[in-house]
């Protein structure tokens, strides 16, 4: 038995969450729904900005990694952070629940500070991301262990960390590691304009590499270059085994080979939509490396998926293994 | 007028909040409901042993101060933050209420952090608080602006604030220039074992300077050292011009005089007990200094309280104005 069944690589941030309504996005020059990188001046300006604020962990993979965790995984997280009370706190929250985290920490003397990302809630629950990368910007191949890597079933990339000088070499060194082990690549693509800057890059990767793709519809659809949903994920699924794309509440599409399902979406208040997508990978992947056939794989993601959205913050509160013994999945 | 309603003094924090059960207070060795100080290595090592934790502003007066800045009450808080990212969140979540926050922070290259306060919070709602001070224990004179003490209607005193080694200095300093130029003189007792490390202190300061107190059952039998709560209220009453003593879910009782009011608490499912108190005295100093009777006040502030532990954080998260219209206490 390999000793983790997922290990993901992710950017490291602690999320700030603010709420504010629609007005604020308009002033603030903030396209909802979104993610957009911004530089440190840009970060204090915005934070200024905003009302009252809650600091909780975050990071895509980080909190797909920490669903897995708390539903009793083996699972690592590899990601940068520095030295520095936000790192702390996010260090803490990955190992609290149960994860393995050992990256390096960028030192006290390095100028950039731990990531962080103002999330700003509008009262439809949406959320808008403003990302300061930080010192997450900088993970390197230095930074994969390929002894973890070979030791991993499943490694699972975050689609945002295209964005680093480094991270493309990193990710080939992790894929290597990985399957030249036997285990499994799974990559969610993160967010479409992140695609628009390395559309190239993706679809190499995913040809190459990957065996398990996560994506929502607006992704799939920037992804592939098309206004036509089904076309796109007919054309994902002859580049990749298994393709889990979301969308919204619509519930899930689950392709594999010549096989397809759809797997309606649990209903819920959405109270902050940060996570959404992280915990459904985290569910859907805990589900795979416990044998579970994939559209009780995509039931899982949904039920994960529906509990994060349902209070502030990414990462789940509610115990997932009961949810999803109420929903009869598990004994 | 003044350029101040109220000015609050007190220990600058920022709340990690974790939920615990009755078992790990017990293996812990963390009596339940109270604040127990702690040092930098108890910080690291009960932090290490809770689970994931999100991070908010805190600090009683400053919440205090935050729920009277929501109600759109002109107010200052000063306490003592360091040049560190929980000093910056601290200090945004207080400015961006709308309160003035000018506290020279501790520099960098202070070897103490900002203060923290690990709450436990049980199924029950109880909090337990264990406080690692840092920089705020040590607010001196020098930190005291006489113009802005001058400049307030109310001061608003932390008795957690009695802890540190010149704030006794520190308060007089404020009371001075308060009351010099016409001002009155509010403080809260703040905890039973507070009380119990500096009652002579907090017994000549009540006398002496106090024209509003603030209180709950518990600290009221500490301070007269009886179990008597009737005969502690008419001793407290006989020594300052009001008394605010609230008892949890049976409401408070507000002495003026000879004048006695109870108003009844305003039913709530507790999630997080965090800053009942300090939002009702929040609310209450609002109700004064807006010129409208105490059991009205009184019932402002159980409206608040009630709010705060509703849910998770210490400070107003719904609009207490729309709260009070609602309660028909304000047109």
């Amino acid at each position: 038995m390999k000793k983790f069944q997922v290990v993901g690589i992710g950017n490291a941030m602690v999320d700030v969450l603010a709420r504010a309504d629609d007005a604020f996005l308009a002033s603030a020059g903030i396209e909802k729904g979104i993610m957009q990188l911004i530089d440190m001046d840009r970060a204090v300006s915005l934070y200024a900005s905003v009302g009252p604020a809650k600091e909780v962990s975050g990071g895509s993979a980080a909190n797909t990694i920490a669903g897995i965790a708390q539903l009793g995984g083996r699972t690592a997280y590899v990601g940068k952070v520095k030295d520095d009370q936000l790192g702390a706190i996010f260090a803490h929250d990955l190992r609290a629940q149960g994860a393995t985290y050992e990256t390096a920490l960028a030192p006290k003397t390095e100028e950039a500070e731990t990531g962080r990302c103002i999330v700003i809630v509008t009262p439809d629950g949406e959320r808008s991301m403003n990302t300061y990368l930080g010192v997450t910007e900088f993970l390197s191949p230095d930074d994969i262990d390929t002894a973890q890597m070979a030791d991993a079933e499943w490694i699972y990339l975050e689609g945002y960390r295209f964005d680093g000088p480094e991270s493309h070499a990193a990710f080939a060194k992790a894929i290597d590691a990985c399957k030249g082990a036997g285990g499994q690549v799974s990559i969610t693509l993160s967010d479409p304009f992140c695609i628009d800057r390395h559309r190239d890059a993706f679809r190499v990767m995913i040809k190459d590499h990957v065996d398990l793709l996560f994506c929502n519809r607006a992704e799939m659809l920037s992804m592939y270059q098309t206004d036509d949903f089904d076309a796109a994920l007919s054309q994902a699924a002859s580049e990749v085994a298994t393709v889990a794309c979301t969308d919204s509440e619509n519930g899930v599409h689950i392709l594999s080979g010549s096989d397809r399902w759809h797997v309606p979406a649990v209903p819920t208040k959405i109270v902050d939509a940060t996570g959404a997508g992280d915990l459904f990978a985290g569910a859907f992947l805990w589900g795979i490396t416990n044998g579970y056939d994939l559209p009780t794989c995509g039931k899982m993601g949904n039920i994960a998926a529906s509990e994060v959205i349902s209070h502030i913050g990414a990462r789940p509160e509610a115990d997932l293994q009961t949810l999803f013994k109420e929903h009869g999945l598990i004994p």
